[in-house]
């Protein structure tokens, strides 16, 4: 177990790199922080390097031959960007997973979510919802944003989150006969209306617009989930969990 | 129309002591920032002042005889919680109508929600639902917290959030033949068997603990959405959003 007690250490540099989307998407990498979030790497086998603050003790955990390293709490304040760490850092491998493309029935495709929150609460609703796949289209936030990691909730960790040009990615599944239902408050079908399915794509969209014009004059079926009260809309992923909770 | 150009004057500081919960207690007043929060308190007709930045032109709204007052970039940023305000700020009336307690037949209730954005979420979700009130029990965080009314987009003016003794309420509720229906995955039931009805109300709770021990014991039924993948739980505002249109 080595021990690093200097912020200016090379090592504590290259973690720190971690924090940016280019070095993430270079190094297939990422960085969890917190108990939960650890743990549930650890369970998944996705961790490459354990970084843990001098001042907390490690929980007993089965590490198996996962390299640890001790820092000081300054170095852990660098490596997350949440005010008030744990203190326990996990360096993890990203989940590249692309067979769901092939073997997948049940996707959730995201085109231009931009709230990390909104990404995060959606991964973990697919999760939960046994979805086989979150499809992230183009000027999606970033999968491995810290925030968007917190928010998910280790879901990062049990389901593959793919990169995919979503017009492309559609014509593909209309070819295999899974049925694509974009959302659309104008010219949409209820939602009550459609029955659950065995292999369905749901698409969600951008909290100000909505799902592009381009995304859904190429789906099946627009859907609308009926506003009964004055407000104008539903947040995206509350939109997306009545969804995908109704199709599964 | 006034002018106030200095940050130190007195009326500056009136306003400014609303971003404190004990201020908008004592006076049943909040502030909203934002063309969109603002266009829907001016709709409701509860703005008691209009604050604008001499920097951006008024929106042609139809304001009636409401007083406003022209102030610098710099005051308005000391109004609001945010970094990049708009420039349009609103003092503005709280919506205390109890009538709700007495006439509504669906309610949402929040038992020590303590994230604003969930709570914002779920205002928001249950004006679009059509649900009567949303009733906040204690433990919850401020109703007039100003990232609850930013996550809220409008929904505190459309429909009563009241603050109650959960237990009390729900003793209230089930003697009028209100069913009454908590959320826990422990002992509960899936929600889809329990069918849709005219008078509900559901209680969803803290994001760590869920509903209260006191409160499940109290309630009608216990429901759960059922987890299919590997993720622990649901977003409170995201099942709060699934059992919500499961019921209406």
């Amino acid at each position: 177990m080595k021990h690093i007690l200097s912020a200016k250490n090379p090592q504590v540099k290259e973690w720190k790199k971690c924090l940016t989307k280019k070095e993430r998407d270079k190094t297939g990498t990422f960085l969890v922080e917190g108990f939960h979030l650890v743990e549930e790497a650890l369970k998944a086998n996705a961790i490459k390097h354990l970084i843990i603050s001098e001042e907390i003790e490690m929980p007993a955990w089965d590490y198996g031959d996962i390299s640890v390293t001790i820092v000081t709490k300054e170095i852990i304040l660098q490596l997350t960007d949440t005010e008030t760490p744990q203190g326990i850092v996990a360096l993890c491998e990203q989940y590249r997973d692309e067979q769901a493309l092939l073997t997948g029935k049940s996707f959730i495709a995201l085109d231009q979510v931009q709230d990390p929150g909104n990404l995060g609460t959606i991964i973990r609703t697919a999760d939960a919802a046994g979805i086989d796949a979150v499809i992230v289209g183009d000027g999606t936030v970033d999968i491995y944003n810290p925030k968007v990691v917190r928010s998910g909730q280790g879901s990062h960790f049990h389901l593959p989150i793919i990169k995919q040009n979503l017009p492309e990615f559609i014509e593909g599944l209309k070819e295999k006969g899974v049925s694509v239902y974009g959302t659309s408050l104008e010219n949409g079908v209820n939602y009550r209306e459609v029955p659950a399915a065995e292999s369905f794509c749901l698409i969600v969209g951008n909290e100000g617009n909505g799902v592009s014009k381009e995304v859904l004059l190429a789906t099946d079926k627009n859907l609308y989930i009926p506003i009964h009260g004055k407000s104008e809309s539903l947040n995206v992923a509350v939109a997306a969990g009545i969804l995908m909770y109704h199709f599964v």
